[in-house]
């Protein structure tokens, strides 16, 4: 991972996190991963950086968001994330909103929408819902478009290696 | 932790599969954890039995649900886990359930309701929301009772020790 956490601790605009989120997203692409990438910035230190590493762990729960989590709490050696930014280039899936709630997470800012499997807008609107124990405030759509032309990028040229295998 | 995957392969009834679950809730509790076991069976076998260990390992994400979940993956070599059914004792919260999603995991068999944070009756019910890409089937309060008095009981001690640490 190109990004150190010990030397990102000054203080940025949600869309400066949010290229640094774009370029964890842009190294999972390099290994063949669906490019989304999380950051988790605490007292406005840089605590996480992750990427999904979803096909290399073979592993369904290996979203960005979870890692980031994971990696937070190991780091500052507890699981409850109060204080802490969760930034993530795609809207976060009911695995990872819920997570974030786990993680009593206080804040999100997500970029691009996912009309497929978004929980925060797209499919549903899980922090809607009355009677949890933790309510983040959310922010959609920064840099939406970057974080958007990434992900469709990708997978046009999925689609194009699949059809190139067929026609050979 | 006291099962042997290798060894339980044997038909069993949901019942028989949750009180092995239950025998890890038990587990979980002498480690000071919340009571909550789960196991993931495939074709029959089972091939991930877990307990929660968010204390003990400080993680968010480490929910019995979410261990086996990835004890499943890496030990079936992906992350879809379409033949497979899910044993957990409690209610799945949101991010569970949105794991079981994402795994594409069959069929889910939990015990006991949990009114405060379960998403697929009490809180919320994330599986009657549509536009998932995958829906399990669910089935709800076997030995729920019993998965149901352990945690009440865990709950009580955890009472019991804080009111005599403040008497003391």
């Amino acid at each position: 991972m190109k990004i150190n956490p010990d030397k990102e601790c000054v203080e940025r605009s949600p869309e400066a996190w949010m290229r640094l989120a774009l370029s964890l997203a842009e190294e999972a692409a390099s290994l063949g991963e669906v490019p989304i990438g999380a950051l988790l910035v605490y007292n406005g230190q840089l605590v996480a950086a992750a990427y999904n590493l979803r096909e290399t762990w073979r592993d369904p729960t290996a979203h960005a968001e979870m890692l980031a989590l994971r990696q937070a709490s190991l780091r500052l050696g507890g699981w409850r994330l109060s204080a802490s930014t969760l930034y993530v280039t795609l809207e976060p899936c009911a695995m990872c909103a819920g997570a974030i709630l786990q993680a009593r997470v206080g804040q999100v800012y997500y970029g691009a929408q996912d009309t497929k499997a978004g929980a925060l807008e797209s499919v549903c609107q899980l922090y809607q819902v009355k009677g949890w124990n933790h309510y983040p405030q959310v922010t959609g759509g920064i840099l939406a478009e970057e974080c958007g032309i990434l992900l469709k990028d990708f997978f046009a040229q999925v689609r194009s290696r699949q059809k190139t295998r067929r026609d050979v």
